[in-house]
């Protein structure tokens, strides 16, 4: 039973390591998530307790994966930023996305039952992953930008849609009577039919979930003392804050730096 | 917020289509198993339920993914292999690599719990995958055969080496001893010194894992008419046998047939 | 001037190898062939001495490189077959790519006056060229059917076109009359019109070039005794046959062998 | 002869589009050029005739091709550089590549009795390329540095090894001669034992060529009136001046400015 006979076929394995000095995202997707939220009963259109989770599991890759900056999630997808100077994997596609993914997947079930403990998970939940090499600063901007404006727009659309269908109307109905309305339209069919202030919504649901690694007081036990010793640690955070303008990121200039 | 300033951003997604007509091979490996294992206090050299649990995972990705036609599991790592006619999400690599790790290591976590009833889960586990291309039936099978061969290779070594260890010896000691030894003089040691005939080691621990779709007596009870209703369906099957001889594949000619 | 503070840049420099075990087609084209040919006064819709100079290069190419076993060409387009168990410069697609087309390209320019006694050459042609790879004997016999029934089909079009123009019509009259006609149809306005009995049309037009390596005498003088020595050798061979049907593969058995 | 049975082989060609947003250079690579140099009597350290063709060619390319921005050639290699902003053949590498080795290969053939009205080409000159994608300016400039620097040192080294074997010893005691000696030294031999002041050296030798595209007035007749008409033209122009420093790119802005 010689294994080296058969060793050549590793030869088959090509490189796909990605382009050095790019911004890394590996965007995660939900696969039937509108049928897994239905089975699992989530509330529309935002229910909290699954965003918390998968905040909870970004939060988890994040601790996991040091090279990962900062990561963006909205309703069930979820994007990590890998530095432009990461070396991860020696920047192999294959094995950087599907770190991510698995390592996303299994909290989600292994942190179920937190957010949701008077729910049985019926079955897990599945995600697919992709990676993308963005060149410059700019690029990576705008990749958020894109997310936070889609976040944006479907959460306006749905927040419409669902007050219309629990108002008593079909879901055909409310698809009809949203097409074609412009943002500004949405907005005052919330306010003026359903006394909704639509700024007023949770920023959560508006603008989606940053997690950056913030700086906190950690505080832990001296095994040598058994004191109380207080450290200042960077811990990823997760924040509802636009990420469009120049306030997050001016305010966070470790995030774009050059790391050397 | 106009979102469509920002979409161009998607064309930093590149194509990574994988050739058609190539047998497609998922193999996903444990990353840190070894502490895994370890924490979870998994019995040397071979868990049942750990072994029972990866197999249960590999059984879910086959129920869900129907163009798997076969898997192939040994320790930590399981093969999934895509038939070369499949068109599974237009045979995009990051695509399928990704649904099945994820699918995986998932499963891994929702099953835990019936595999080990008594141990707790400390802390999900991680997968990474890659997808590899077969061109022909015989590279598609020398992979399979390296895989036998690796188990093969490792288990009898690590059968010795817990033996020696079990005896008392040092883990430092027993890899001294067995540096340089051939499998006949495994075979030898493991008889006259611990009294075991290799042979009767069982084949799950000598062969790994082998899932296919075999074809089962399947009672259910009809909708119509509440009688039970048997019917024959193909269903996914471990086996723990030799792929690497003819047999397999003769008993089995649909396996590597080309699907019209 | 140190040069080892830039060198980091070979970095980008991404491994672009190939899938091994399938047969490789480089096919090149020409890029404004129309114009070119016009610049140069071909006869439409075949230019005899045109198509030998590309042969000629064809037959240059296959002579420099020795992996190629089979090369197709027709009009301004020529594609190069390299057996599946190649391994020319390990397989790296720009590499094999390249040193094709510029070989290509080259010799047009260094054999044009052999071709074209009479007219200078205007200006350099360019030829882009990619590489495909193709898993099964099938495939690639498909993929040269592909190119044949190309040619065919072009060829018959273009011979009912320049036929109609010569005529008197203009290109888009001719045009109009030929849209939506089948084979046979042309085959009859050929026939009946023009006189011309399509199957006596050159096999060089209708069925395209063909290059193998077929065995022949070669006489060359000895170095030592100065005598004559006759040898066989496989000398690159322009042929003008149907690839589609069988005979041609059974014919060369050594084509889709395994070499070994 | 239907085609289309067989127009599924397409779908085997694979996309190969480059990152967006990247700087792209292809560099091209004499093959064989040592034998190449040989056969045709070439100069030692430098030909300079030899050198000149080179540049042409990468002319020839440059008027062709408006995406590259700027070249820059050495010894039998020239590299060139597509805007980041360029979209020439929708980034398709093998596209891109093959392109300009064509034209530059061709170019050699169709110019060389030019450059050397009495030398008869002896065979065609074979080129290999290749595309690498570059995401900031500075890997750019790095790039560029790269090959500057490595036209430096390789021609300090060529020009001591040929004065040494042109004084009467064999290449291989040059060789010995040379090993381990640093730039200073190199330096100091070719003054104190040959009287050559190594700064006195042709700046196309020690810097190579850069290719940029300058303005120039170009005086043609007009169509019109028959009178001389003088324009202000962008005209591919050879220099042999320092790219490492800043001076170069302060000077031509342009260069490295995004283009909207």
């Amino acid at each position: 039973m010689a294994k080296s006979k058969y060793e050549y076929v590793k030869q088959f394995e090509l490189d796909d390591s990605l382009l050095p000095n790019t911004w890394l995202v590996v965007r995660i997707d939900g696969r039937g998530f509108h049928k897994f939220a239905t089975a699992h009963g989530f509330t529309k259109p935002n229910d909290r307790p699954g965003l918390d989770l998968m905040n909870a599991c970004a939060v988890a890759v994040m601790k996991d994966i040091q090279d990962v900056v900062l990561a963006y999630g909205e309703s069930d997808e979820y994007s990590f930023v890998l530095h432009r100077s990461s070396n991860l994997y020696t920047r192999r596609a294959s094995k950087i996305a599907s770190t991510v993914v698995s390592l996303f997947a299994a909290s989600y079930v292994f942190l179920w039952s937190r957010h949701f403990p008077e729910k049985t998970l019926q079955y897990p939940p599945c995600f697919d992953a992709r990676v993308v090499c963005y060149p410059s600063d700019s690029n990576l901007r705008d990749y958020l930008c894109w997310r936070q404006a889609d976040c944006h727009i479907n959460n306006l659309y749905n927040t419409c849609f669902w007050e219309i269908v629990h108002s008593g109307r079909s879901e055909k109905e409310a698809e009809d009577e949203l097409r074609g309305t412009v943002a500004s339209e949405k907005n005052e069919m919330l306010f003026s039919r359903f006394g909704i202030n639509y700024n007023a919504v949770p920023e959560m649901f508006r603008k989606g979930s940053v997690v950056v690694r913030e700086e906190a007081e950690v505080t832990s036990l001296s095994a040598k003392t058994g004191l109380e010793v207080v450290r200042r640690k960077r811990i990823p955070t997760v924040l509802h804050v636009d990420i469009i303008g120049e306030e997050f990121w001016k305010s966070r200039p470790e995030l774009l730096e050059v790391v050397i």
